[in-house]
């Protein structure tokens, strides 16, 4: 290996931080909490980016960009919201620095202090809608169906590269309407947006489900989830959609005249996915010799390294790959020739298998003279040799194969560690093991706390499309409506 | 007029202010000095950053995002830099807000009081050059060409919608090279990246050239600029580029072993063009009917607009324009029909006016049954009657036409408001006019400043490309190499 990893059995927690930085993904900076993404995690954020916004556009959905500042007295205007969201944050004070008196750099100049504090946005619900006051007076103004790509700060105490950090980068969808059952359509639309980008593009089977009230976000009637398995039998929320009733309507009272010339408060939706998602891609899909990247997010599809001793065995490789690479960029598959001569082969094996390119292509002079070359799949890490005026297609099918095959072992994988749990003790004993576990639950918080603080585990979701099967709560022996899916979560 | 607008020529800059916020481009927020940048406008801006972010990736450099937050300290490690920058500045204190005593609302909690102040960043140098002391140790790791898309701040007293917000968004660029005449070359060649974009996307001419010592930016050992003219005839600075020689990597103490085995200071350049670019892009086009957006940049590039009084008249002009629609688009036109029956085709034609949409095509029974269309182009607000079957590829015509025309009428206007001045008498006249004007100038900062007290007016830059020509400064009759360029500026 170029640079060592932990073993990934020995230490999960360890593995994944070792990998995110050798990668060259991302890395902590001087900033408490405050991450660096490197130019190899950004390539990915941006193709993830690129697949979310046209999926956005597609559902009619326009960009827009608000403050990053929100006045704090905002956050007191929803009363659930303050509790849930405002304490923990980046809070401005001031507004001018001026040289220090002892000459030695600058301190803060207390002439300059705010009249009212301004909070670095952990969420953008409170200013949105204070703005989408004067935006919407009709219904004809309706439906208001906006995002927004920005960097948001909770203040974490305890951060983990892309899975919790204090400073962020998302996207946040805001959409206003004229009716209840119209904001609730939208709310599940973009929960579907998600999970279809999360099967089809992450490649990470994930469940689609609706938390339970202490789970709900601060603000929302009703919390929409996506829920996916990592490799250590732990939950990840991979992105919320919620519905927010009018909440905040009332709160910023935002009202519009209906059709019938009626005065009302207008429905609204929130939804995001964050750069999380990479955490979750790292967990999900990677191994011991390094990251493993599903061929519709990698930066690059495919690598060609040669086999060279003399430096006209390095001009033969050239010419010989050259008319196959043109064919893959024709067919906008991205490539990489690594023919820097600094590094030997097995020092790129390694290095291309540690930032998980999904096909990697060797030729040497014995291949050239074979009219052969040698593709290994990144998934398996499995090779084989194939005539070159066939590798063209065969490297097309074989990059659908590999989204394919990964999004099949996660979801093998994910079916292997869900199982119901028929009474408390036997959920105790799985819940341990990790994974998904079902099991009946009477409804109530105070049992849900219960199960936490016993277990450590909580409810993930209420899954969706699921039809009620009655029964009795597994630790309090109350009626229960359906089941529902716990697990130990990030 | 759907939207009244002020008189272009009684008050230009109460002009400016209506048409951004009456054309849906941006609006103030209820934060002091942030702007809403609203869908319309976001969607120009996306235009300009896929462009820009293309002529980036094309020219060898590839993304990253660093911490919006910057250590006081750092601030101070450069000592010009924090001199010019981090005074007015957006500072965090504290991490907590608690439950007001009195039951209402949150006030900050003063047990969480940052050790050091955290800086919202008004520009990214100190934070990157921490981050690449780790990145960079030999020539092996050079250069390093990063670009990051961001939100800054500093805290402008006066402000205006684009061209001076406490917050805007920007790209920054951040290099790194292992010799003094690469970095001139890299900040060089980004200032061409810059000219470009201005000449073939804004289709605004700009002059390139480098800023006199006074006007640097704070760390830099040279600015170069590009600087345009207005309607107004105020200048307005539209993007810079700087090396930076060693300074960032002196003050991070960032190294290199060169080739030889020596060990040597990093040498840096920093690049960034903001949405102040949108500012430029409706102060150089537009007119009394509101906006007038170069076609490459428009998110609409045609509209058509049905003139009806039936349903059947409605449904023959669907079908009739259908295959030119069909036909404009697979061209990659972005075509938006507008068949709503809200308004009357008159306040459509305002409205996509004063939204600056290149082409309107009308069409109504006599036009359908004489098979024409009618089609209006916005910059010279003519129209022409054509047949249907010759619009496809006279639109496609037309809108480079279009492009073109725009770029030549705001050059005529250039050159026509640029003129030299011999004397200080005839260049204080002339400034009072407003344009560029071009005089002698002796070199020092002295007879700069007792310049701009007298007239207003600043050196803009000392032109690039242009030869040596000897001179007398217009003020203090000392000897000058050349003649720079003066205007009053945004």
């Amino acid at each position: 290996m170029a640079k060592e990893l932990t073993n990934r059995e020995e230490n999960y927690s360890q593995w994944y931080n070792d990998l995110v930085q050798k990668a060259g993904l991302a890395e902590n900076s001087s900033v408490r909490g405050c991450m660096v993404i490197k130019p190899y995690g950004y390539s990915i954020w941006e193709k993830m980016q690129a697949q979310l916004d046209k999926m956005f556009k597609e559902t009619g959905h326009v960009n827009a960009y608000f403050p990053l500042f929100i006045p704090k007295s905002f956050f007191s205007k929803e009363a659930s919201h303050v509790e849930g969201f405002a304490k923990e944050c980046a809070i401005v004070t001031h507004y001018r620095l001026k040289n220090s008196p002892d000459g030695k750099g600058v301190v803060v100049d207390d002439d300059a202090k705010l009249e009212e504090e301004l909070i670095v946005r952990p969420t953008s619900e409170t200013i949105i809608w204070n703005t989408y006051k004067n935006w919407i007076q009709s219904y004809r103004d309706l439906p208001l169906l906006i995002n927004q790509w920005a960097n948001v700060v909770r203040w974490e105490m305890r951060t983990r590269l892309f899975l919790r950090t204090a400073e962020f980068l998302w996207q946040e969808g805001h959409t206003a309407h004229a009716t209840k059952e119209e904001a609730i359509e939208e709310a599940e639309k973009m929960l579907n947006v998600y999970a279809t980008f999360a099967r089809e593009w992450l490649a990470i089977p994930v469940i689609e489900g609706v938390k339970t009230a202490n789970e709900r976000f601060a603000g929302a009637v009703e919390t929409y989830c996506i829920e996916a398995l990592m490799q250590d039998g732990k939950a990840l929320q991979a992105g919320t959609s919620h519905f927010l009733g009018q909440n905040f309507a009332k709160a910023f009272d935002v009202k519009f005249l209906d059709k019938t010339g009626k005065l009302d408060f207008v429905w609204a939706t929130s939804w995001g996915v964050s750069t999380r998602l990479m955490g979750a891609l790292v967990m999900c899909h990677s191994d011991n010799n390094g990251l493993v990247i599903p061929p519709k997010l990698a930066p690059i599809q495919v690598v060609f390294i040669p086999i060279y001793k003399t430096s006209e065995d390095l001009n033969s490789f050239r010419n010989y790959i050259s008319g196959l690479v043109a064919n893959l960029k024709s067919k906008g598959i991205s490539v990489k020739i690594d023919d820097s001569e600094n590094q030997k082969p097995g020092w790129k094996f390694a290095e291309y298998e540690l930032k998980g390119v999904p096909v990697r292509i060797a030729a040497g002079p014995r291949d050239i003279a074979g009219g052969t070359i040698e593709i290994a799949r990144r998934d398996k890490l499995t090779k084989e040799v194939i005539p070159i005026e066939k590798a063209d297609e065969y490297i097309n099918e074989l990059l659908n194969d590999i989204q394919q095959n990964l999004y099949n072992k996660a979801l093998e994988f994910q079916k292997h560690n869900t199982s119901e749990a028929e009474n408390y003790e036997e959920f105790k004993l799985k819940i341990e093991k990790g994974g998904f576990v079902i099991a009946h639950w009477d409804g109530t918080t105070e049992t849900e706390n219960k199960i936490k603080e016993e277990t450590k585990a909580t409810i993930r979701c209420i899954p969706l499309n699921e039809k009620p099967c009655p029964g009795k709560c597994m630790v309090t022996g109350n009626p229960s409506e359906r089941k529902v899916i716990f697990a130990k979560a990030y």
